[in-house]
């Protein structure tokens, strides 16, 4: 495969997400589509992409999703997995669908979907780390109240791009191990993170944290939000989704408002980091040692 | 002990390094006097305070240090620890002795030395992972042509603050797991960087890598360089020493001339932001482990 081939474009389609689940639902197809237009093979989209980010609602707007072993190809018990696989096959694309409340046994999970181009269902994430967190004057929110974790690192694979992507969920990005083992133990080059920051930890924290995750494994991170509520007393998310090389080098990004941000991902740049500045060859394996435990 | 009490001032001590080895153990002197006078409790000496950051200059300008059982009291093998002894005593402050190339057993190594009020040398980092790196049009090192690397975590305790700092040296910051083993095992909640990153790492890596050792693990980090050398074909210093808080908020720092950085360091702060975001309670040891080996 010559490094040309190795070359594509990622969307993140930082769409605004309302109560509305089936206009959601439609919102989400139109960026899809103008992905495509733009030329994308992967495209993603933000946590919680057809419902509130809220504890009351995320059994409400839950849907039954698939097990392994994938690929799961189409059927239609997910109206929302319907939608991905419907766009997947339309486009031709790679569609990591954000997440969705995901029902299972009576419980619900923050659950991100890839798709690929036949419509087959390739891969799911359970978000692994919930979002409890009570920062005075600042944000306080908890997930557990409605939410049971995730318990495995996930990554898809796309033959035709030699290339491995992990997938995690936004909080999931606060913690280095899981983002170790993704690039470790799966192998990924690439970080795919579906993730709604707010107003306290978005500019303190989140462009921070991508960074950190790319240049810490030397891989490419893209990190998708919703865009902002301007009305409404909801969850104000952050935006800002971006795309990290491994460099730790931002190339594409956006402020606060819907859009959709194309990136020209060059994985042989992954490579390149990784020869100039070796960590991965150079990690003290007698000193300290990270175990996945699956 | 109250939250006022946990409060006190480092020093970074961003100072020029000629290949005058007496002269610049005169100037970190002067430097160390100028911390005590801003009222500093520890006070931060740059990486290789006493040598030119050259492999042809390590071996030359080494001297035996001594071994452990720490503390080691007063004594003059080494020109480089009479002076951090003498000025310990002098200033009563903590002085973490950048770094030195150490000589032992034929081997010469990259060597940090922790000195308290009363002289006694309580810690010694020896650099864990050496500087072998070759960015293309960049910058390209290879610590090891001349240098032995070191093979554990360290830390130092100070009981009138009930407070352990951590210390590693330069390229060590790349490596998450070293930090996070002095953080966790060791029980840091302030780790010291003496580091000369150079003008292609240093506007890419230098502040990142700082502010996500700091977040990742809930604690202060505190990097020292040394001050940019305007002439000569010798290593160019980054500079830009900084202090950043828990949070991941750089709270002191300067550019690339010689320079004292005081900062006051709020121990308080630390249990703050980990009660605001309890990452340290939240990581999932079910699913990844990290081990030290020593």
């Amino acid at each position: 495969m010559s490094a040309e081939s190795q070359a594509f474009k990622l969307a993140l389609c930082q769409m605004l997400v309302t109560d509305d689940k089936t206009a959601n639902l439609e919102k989400a197809a139109d960026f899809l589509r103008r992905a495509k237009q733009a030329d994308a093979k992967i495209a993603v989209l933000p946590e919680c992409f057809q419902c509130p980010y809220d504890t009351a609602c995320f059994r409400a707007y839950s849907e039954t999703l698939p097990d392994p072993p994938y690929p799961v190809s189409k059927q239609h018990e997910s109206p929302s997995l319907k939608v991905l696989q419907d766009l997947a096959q339309e486009t031709g694309m790679y569609i990591v669908g954000g997440s969705v409340p995901e029902i299972s046994e009576g419980k619900v999970y923050n659950t991100s979907m890839t798709v690929s181009p036949t419509g087959g269902l390739i891969a799911k994430h359970r978000k692994t780390h919930l979002f409890d967190i009570d920062v005075p004057g600042g944000i306080k929110f908890k997930e557990s109240d409605a939410l049971t974790a995730g318990d495995s690192a996930t990554a898809f694979h796309i033959p035709e791009l030699s290339l491995t992507a992990g997938v995690a969920i936004c909080y999931d990005m606060r913690f280095p191990e899981l983002a170790m083992v993704q690039a470790r133990q799966l192998n990924a080059s690439l970080l795919i993170y579906p993730g709604a920051f707010n107003l306290t930890t978005g500019p303190a924290h989140w462009e921070l944290l991508i960074r950190a995750r790319a240049l810490d494994n030397q891989v490419f991170v893209a990190a998708c939000s919703p865009a902002r509520a301007t009305s409404g007393d909801g969850y104000k998310a952050w935006g800002h989704s971006m795309v990290v090389d491994p460099w730790g080098k931002v190339v594409a990004s956006t402020e606060e408002k819907e859009s959709l941000v194309i990136a020209d991902i060059h994985l042989s740049r992954v490579e390149q980091v990784r020869k100039a500045i070796p960590t991965s060859k150079q990690r003290r394996r007698d000193v300290y040692t990270l175990e996945y435990l699956k």
